[in-house]
């Protein structure tokens, strides 16, 4: 299933060492105008080799628009677009055609289709979300007509946490440091952590954080288009997600009810408002018009610069050491995607909501 | 959006307080035994009334299969059923009909339509949740035929945790308590909480952990359709769940990539499999054969038996005290519902799967 | 695959003999006030024992609603129904259990389940179509509350052929004779031809057109997603239905493009209309405010009151004589079915086109 | 939308004059061999300026297959493919800029997204079915690998129609002559029609048939996954498709039931079979293993090489005269859209059935 969303539907194709991957957007409404500069901005922060601690494959990801886009506005209909792959050393793969990389997918694909492009990964690597990220920076240019504005930013890696709550994100902090984090002090520490790891030829986990502003109350459908479950879904879709939670999560399945209602009352403006928003924005699977805030926890990649043991497609036990160039942390560029699959997801549940009342 | 799932769908209906609420199972294969009595089994786990920590409302909760089943077993055309509401004292409820209690979704659903039945929630209202019992517990017994059971338990209440791994959880210890906690120190420590909790009014958040045993390698699909966000669509769909992660989730995102790695090695029967299982049985998306594992977390009811401040739909300022008859906790009655969605999930991936290869 | 629709959604089930038919309707905006008189008076044109040229089969054929809707009007949650099955004898259908009826569904049915459920046909039996006609009679509430309005009639029995257009059509006329014909003459001699047909024990085929008024120009989408190509879905879905065509259809393909070109002109009130409707009011599978009208072609149905050869589930030849109620004619009660499918599809056609632009 | 299809996906794009077309391919099975000769064998079929009764438009039609084979072998993963356009004179189409050409989609695109691409049609020209041919091409080979093979031809040009039954027809006849008619003495009246349409400025429609052999009994799906609304929602896709029926189709409207039932016995190999196939190879929506047989009508197109009368987007009356290259009759030409979208169609019905048992 390489399509996501109902109404604005996002189909992602291509592997990490094939000619080129891309995709299809279809459903986006008519009449946006698209800035393909904002769109490259996005790839660019997603882009490998961006500093010391990213993967230092070097993929130029120049997106070409195909179709849809006419005079540079949305014309309503598909929008197809490639991104070629340029920088594909096959040959640093040839050992893992017949072994199985352990916690990576090659058992699984291989145990699904009885055959797996192995070279870099093929579909299963992270390479495909680049694509993401061009479907998610248009679907951010209609959003942003509507006042609406989608901001991620890493919040851990590894136990270094950021101290700070939703509310006082400066989006121009997060992108001042490599690491992502809106916080310049947490940033160094964790920039450090991820250089440390990578000495040792290990890898670290981390979690992304999101706010989403701007939105109107009514997104989201129940029973099972609710909000949660359509971002739930979105970002769980994406590589080495392992979690998901939105407004207190986790955290807030060990409180009691009287700490955790966010209380009702007019604001100055005369609007509807919440005292507190540990609901995430979101009640009763639809939004309240209260900033949606979750979090996406990620593993630590499985690649390490160092011999593990495993078995090879005819039951052998193998030792294995990883030659590809790799993310020693995926957190600082998962930040992207994630603002593309929730970009994809609210505009999906704004067109939805169209259909609400007669 | 009432209907979950691709090739094995359940679409459901139904107020709190209508005539009856009820659903259709599309995409059943044909040739499956269905046991009414054990449909029946998991709507009593789900039944309010079962215990002093449930709510008292007294639903009988019976089910009425409609079509699609002939002889006992499953014909291959859609299975229609409805459960009626009996005890729906509508009274309860007039005050709430222009007022918004904090975090229900009284406002959201004036927000997105207009119009509310404002009767115990509504459609909002977690009764639904008995036609997903009704439905995952057909899926249940499709896929018992095929060797693959689920098991879900309460793992926390509040701040109080199960001790146990997931491969420690004997099922009939689960059922041995009202808080279905497979350790009976554990639970009892839970029991009282809620107790406690529903003495002052106020109730209290949890965890339900769920375990898939015998499934086979290859469920779930690159890219969107990937196990972990099926099941993570699934869950976030449930009234109250605010959090979704598998194998070691949240936990795993402070940890490194060496301590999380689950080695290959050829079992004593000669199969593939794994030293560990950080993973949760999904690698790449797709399940490795291992157990899969994986946790919900919900919010404690939003429903205070004490005075909550708030405001109605003119924008004056009320108090409120609930009437109705809720749960000081839901986990111990969301366990039957995390297992129902469970089983669809796994179903409709096996269905799937059919069809990866020529 | 018992949902038709994307937005609009309707799911059916049940079986002919069994304990109920119904639906569930989905995606119904909030706000629409529905009358049951309206749903049941169609119902009652389609119910069968209307006439001496319909089936003597005497379903009463009420319709419950269990959901979603409050005080009279929709609230934007599913709308669940049921129609009790009242009239089933299911001792007439016995001795088909083992015996494939030709050009039935009871070969086909068994040979992609391997079981079925023969009393009356089970589910491939025409009285599911009750179910639609409910949920079209909802959608047709919604469109007349936007001023679209949906008409079919029986154009053709056997070689009797209706000589009036579609904007000749009379909505009294249709309902002035038990064969839907709105020309008198015509629908006399129609009338006559299956009575003399079922005196002799035979059935025969007819043609059922349609005409839509009031569609905005704008409804259906490219490529795959063209109105036509929607209705034809739609049509052809009902039992006995084998041909559909749109505009001049198939007769248009024997004309050249200077007879059948539909030239635009300024109408009086200002509006861009054309001077012929060769094109059925829609161009490049988008309506263009012009009335849609196409034709649907059924089958003579395949129940014969006379002897017939035919193969059991063991290979042996047998013959069989048909002792069920049957229609000798099925499309004066297929006009009803005609209209729900179209309103189905059309309401379905403008919740889409609500997202075409920013 | 522009996707076609449940498990097996295409998903298209592309406009007339922009950059390429392309598509991609979701849902296909690991395992099939693709020959890329194959598929171009098929776009040379569909590729204008073949013959003197096809457009002179020159474009070379280069498949490029971007991901989803390996070693030539498709892997499960999507297959992602552009072609090129090279041969657009976007001068051609200056004046209809603001111009409404009658019986085109000019005007309804323009009332559906407010804007439109003008050259060529845009996404309204039929050159995005050279997308659906390769998709089809893929889908085709994976088909014949299953011993199913699917044969379209011109069964009629205008008023001159093919004298033979779709068990008379002779692949290598269609072959030999522009007009893809597998009579040689019809296929010579048709040729000379063409042209003589084509010196007079006009245009002529005509009708493509089409017979799919070697398909298991057990494809479709009550209700609305009929096999016979999964291929009228294919054909009527097609650009300029105005009628589909299957069997006898609309010709059977007119007959008694005794003239159509289709006897069934016992074949020599011992397999159920029928004397007749007056319903196409589908009874119940459901394949019963006879070839499926069905007919597609086409309308000459709407543009004429001399002047027509028309209104602009002011409102004004204006006098057009075509200047681009165009079919005199589209329906050579077609026959390998009909296969591609049959071939589709029918392999996700393969896909859906292996899911109908236990």
């Amino acid at each position: 299933m390489n399509t996501f969303g109902r109404l604005f539907r996002f189909t992602g194709f291509g592997e990490s060492h094939g000619p080129a991957i891309g995709g299809v957007v279809d459903g986006m409404p008519a009449g946006v105008k698209i800035s393909v500069d904002a769109i490259q901005h996005q790839l660019d922060r997603r882009r490998p080799g961006q500093s010391a601690i990213t993967t230092s494959r070097a993929e130029s990801d120049r997106v070409e628009i195909l179709s849809g886009i006419f005079d540079g506005v949305t014309t309503g209909t598909p929008i197809g677009f490639i991104i070629r792959n340029t920088d594909h050393r096959s040959a640093d793969y040839s050992e893992v055609e017949h072994t199985f990389r352990p916690s990576h997918a090659d058992y699984t694909y291989t145990a699904k289709y009885g055959i797996r492009d192995y070279r870099g990964g093929g579909r299963s690597s992270a390479r495909e979300t680049a694509t993401r990220v061009v479907a998610g920076a248009m679907a951010m240019q209609a959003l942003a007509s509507m006042g609406i504005s989608i901001t991620a930013f890493t919040s851990a890696v590894g136990p270094i946490t950021l101290p700070l709550s939703p509310d006082e994100i400066n989006r121009d902090a997060i992108e001042s440091n490599p690491v992502r984090c809106p916080d310049p002090e947490t940033a160094r520490r964790m920039e450090q952590l991820i250089l440390d790891v990578k000495k040792e030829g290990d890898t670290i986990g981390g979690v992304v954080s999101c706010v989403i502003n701007g939105l109107p109350a009514g997104l989201g459908e129940p029973v099972f288009g609710r909000l949660g479950a359509m971002l739930a879904s979105a970002m769980m879709s994406i590589n080495a997600a392992k979690g998901f939670d939105y407004g207190m999560g986790f955290d807030g399945a060990s409180r009691r009810g009287s700490e955790m209602i966010d209380e009702f009352f007019i604001g100055s403006a005369g609007d509807l408002t919440t005292r507190s928003n540990h609901s995430g924005g979101i009640q009763g699977g639809i939004s309240n018009g209260q900033p949606v805030t979750f979090r996406v926890a990620f593993k630590p990649v499985a690649t390490l610069l160092r011999d593990v043991a495993t078995v090879d497609d005819q039951g052998r036990t193998v030792t294995l050491r990883a030659r590809g160039r790799h993310d020693p942390c995926v957190v600082p560029r998962a930040v992207p995607v994630v603002e593309a699959m929730a970009a994809m997801t609210i505009l999906d549940a704004v067109l939805l909501n169209r259909c609400s009342r007669l």
